[in-house]
């Protein structure tokens, strides 16, 4: 061997074997999270934004380098001008989106987990990683529907069949339970082999259908857009349904679009619940939606992403009544299980369902095998599942109920508060842990409600533009942290842009949301937004 | 605040604010991993497998728990019941899934990417990561497209563009890709809106066509036949083109295949090339392909999941020549990017594809967002493009380049101590670094040859059942692994069951390749095997 490629390949047994020496660039700063995560984050990721334009300089150059860089360069590199430039997602004034700071445990357990490096698709490269996901699927299963204790022992670890699915979030997800019911709907009969076999033309040529449809409140998550789109079922069939004031799907309206669909003789496939809808955090009428699903005979998908975990708690868990009679539900890891991104479920509550996506090849996933990508979307794919198997037996069933009760209650302080301050207007009430509120000065708030409906609109344009300043230049001050979303109001009877903050991270202090509303209110004393304000 | 709240209450707080004691058990874990990972997976995996059955027993209880357990507690049931019981997919004698070792710098960067707990779904939670990750999609569209220089700063942070999306493996990346090809093959048309509008049956009935295909050889991927499901056109749509004696797609049987659906009125939608097949690692003859693609007026798609980073090599590049002609490809960091699990990749040569699978939402990926999550199938999603980008950086163009190699040259090494042993036969030649083998006795192999064909198949019906048993027990001894398939042979004319080597970990040396043949010599005398050997 020439002395070159010996060189070279001792170099590169050095780059897969040799760990990071601690004095190291790479290895101080493993060490810094190590320590003190919450330390780490706060002293290196720069709280003031800059121009996203000025970041993508930094990320710029489409050659990929030719030579080798030494970590530590690149160490510093990623520390100044990737993490500096990040988002502090886990701080406790950041309340705007569905991110919280974790338990301490998960950091170690996620370093367990890359080291391991297992791949869940099949049982040659995962091993008790297989049974340990059956496990946390039979919990959550268990969780929603309470079946009877001798329903589970045939079923966990059955090879033909699966309680739910493991994934990477909430919208895969989604997409599986539509999959499986759109999939159940058009089973083989007869001469038609089925539509996984055949397609959904033919499918619907079979059945005599003009299309099927999914119906869901004006509060459904994006993603079950993309679902329609992707099962081939079209937008147009996506029914969103309107909601009442409580952002909850109405439901005479619901029957009236049933009964269109009906006209149209398109066949109701799924109805959507959701127990807490992203915007509003807000839980569907479930019980009577379940009702709907089983007159209709279509498929009942809860979409509890956001909300599930709140069957933890014994003070609310009845808001999410009627769950346990949904054929399959979403629960997102990621979210209020406290686990780092990119982990979700869903689950089914019969065992068999998932055999209507079953799919097998001739390397892995053979009949009869217990691998666990013959009922996924997805196939190689990490075993998340430890992170959540570890939350649910650290922290346990009442761990999670003092999280989920802490952040209702929470909800409900920030709430009064806002109620309270005189230039403020709570735009929903919080239900679960999520609530919309707006800009709106004490002097405006009363003629607004009895001005002309021009008039109205003419001012709440103005607000809106006034909403997304507030907001944008909160975040970019870089201490706390909103997010904004349209809605409708009824009682201006249009949609509004407003502050939509959520209450998961346990260490946000009632103290951090009265300095948000204290940081808003000095906000809107900024010039752009003054002159906004004059034109009301 | 009663008391007992108060207890609760600092629980909490403490679980999510205080770090791990380095002396506690999940702290030594954590340091073990640190300072040796190769170390800590060799002592702590038990290499003996144990019947998933048994494994199964500790993974049963169906109830979360509903008090709290200490974390040392817990992290020894996962020490002793799911580390022990998982599988060393780093090991360098584990040459039979496409797992590998990866660089040490992975492992603290995995950390700090968990710890900054990114969204990649928008920019407002992941900030920097967002140009970031559009960068890495930059860099593998110039690896594989070479487009000139200015054709880069125009799309590359562009809003309305992308060229490419991230996701969680290459399964979710071969979908999105057909799901893009199918929604641009029925783009808005009129008065017809469009498939993501109307959906599947309304876009045939608008075209006239009987139904649309995806077009590829026998060896794709079992992930298209999700896709053909997933995306309403059928499986019976996904045409499985013979191939050649070399696995690669047969030109001939392709033009035939597509005669046939002329004549019955279905439109090719897509002709999927691999680079890389997952049981054989040979590659299809893309530059015929895309020239076929291009008569057709179809999508060209190339799966290249695993081969793709052979465009690294000046030695084998020439071997994926054509797929710069592509229209979309795939490309898995987990396998010869050496990420962790979890990270894939589709790339779009035009950057407007992309456009055809756009989605809204009104409290995040708004219009003129640059937020990713307008055009992924993916919502939430952590910022593992990280990984990808600090492989590029760190090991270089020429690092992977001689990991690559070195793969390649040590399939050869293997096919070369396969062939040159009486008792084993070569079932494929590497093209790149996977090949397929079987034991078949010296004295049985010319006698099987010449036979007539029913004997023929009697004796490879036994060789399978040795064939399967080998690799079972290989398995369970777990020293070293290799997986099993079962491919067409034209010389018995028949399907085979084969054992299946994949040379990626850089730490397999040519002697653990020796070592794998002769424990298989040593496995073939155990008395079960020995028994079927006997009624050959």
């Amino acid at each position: 061997m020439p002395n070159k490629a010996r060189a070279d390949l001792e170099t590169l047994y050095r780059i897969f074997t040799v760990p990071e020496a601690p004095e190291s660039t790479l290895g101080a700063i493993d060490q810094a999270i190590t320590d003190d995560v919450a330390g780490f984050l706060q002293t290196h990721i720069v709280a003031t934004e800059r121009p996203l334009e000025e970041i993508e300089a930094d990320f710029a150059s489409v050659v990929i380098p030719e030579e080798p860089t030494y970590v530590s360069e690149y160490t510093e590199f990623v520390q100044e001008h990737l993490v500096a430039q990040s988002v502090h997602t886990a701080a406790p004034g950041f309340v705007g989106h569905m991110t919280s700071a974790f338990p301490y445990f998960m950091l170690p357990l996620a370093r367990l987990l890359t080291a391991l490096n297992q791949n869940l698709v099949k049982v040659e490269t995962s091993k008790a990683f297989t049974p340990m996901e059956r496990q946390v699927l039979a919990m959550l299963h268990h969780l929603i529907f309470r079946c009877p204790d001798d329903f589970y022992p045939p079923w966990i670890h059955n090879s033909q069949a699966a309680l739910g699915a493991f994934c990477s979030g909430g919208t895969i997800a989604n997409i599986t339970a539509l999959w499986v019911a759109r999939n159940r709907l058009f089973a083989p009969d007869g001469n038609f082999r089925g539509i996984a076999q055949e397609g959904l033309a033919r499918a619907l040529r079979h059945t005599g259908y003009e299309g099927i449809a999914v119906l869901v409140s004006e509060r459904g998550h994006y993603s079950l857009g993309k679902a329609a789109d992707l099962l081939g079922i079209g937008r147009d069939q996506l029914v969103r349904v309107p909601t009442d004031d409580h952002n909850r799907m109405d439901l005479h309206a619901l029957r009236e679009a049933c009964r269109r669909l009906q006209d149209a003789n398109i066949r109701p496939l799924a109805l959507v619940g959701i127990a807490g809808t992203t915007e509003t955090g807000n839980v569907d009428p479930l019980e009577a939606m379940a009702d709907v699903a089983q007159e209709l005979g279509c498929h009942f998908h809860v979409d509890a992403a956001w909300g599930g975990p709140t069957l933890f708690s014994d003070h609310y868990r009845h808001l999410l009544a009627g769950i346990e009679r949904a054929d399959s539900v979403t629960i997102d890891a990621h979210k209020q299980l406290y686990v780092p991104m990119g982990a979700g479920m869903v689950v089914f509550k019969d065992p068999t369902a998932v055999s209507a996506i079953e799919h097998h090849a001739a390397y892995i996933l053979r009949h009869g095998s217990k691998d666990l990508g013959s009922h996924t979307l997805e196939g190689s794919r990490p075993g998340k599942a430890l992170l959540v198997h570890a939350g649910l037996s650290i922290i346990g069933r009442k761990g999670y109920e003092l999280l989920i009760d802490l952040g209702i209650e929470r909800a409900k302080t920030f709430a009064q508060l806002i109620r309270q301050h005189p230039d403020f207007e709570l735009t929903s009430e919080p239900e679960l842990n999520i609530l919309t509120y707006r800009y709106c000065p004490a002097a405006v708030q009363k003629p607004l409600i009895t001005a002309q409906p021009e008039e109205q609109a003419r001012i709440n344009a103005l607000l809106d533009q006034v909403c997304l300043l507030v907001q944008k230049h909160q975040r970019e001050a870089g201490r706390t942290f909103v997010s904004r979303t349209r809605l409708h109001a009824s009682r201006y009877n249009g949609e509004i842009t407003v502050l939509r903050s959520v209450l998961a991270n346990p260490l946000t202090t009632d103290e951090i949301l009265a300095t948000v509303l204290r940081e808003e209110c000095e906000i809107v004393r900024q010039p752009d937004i003054q002159a906004l304000l004059h034109q009301i």
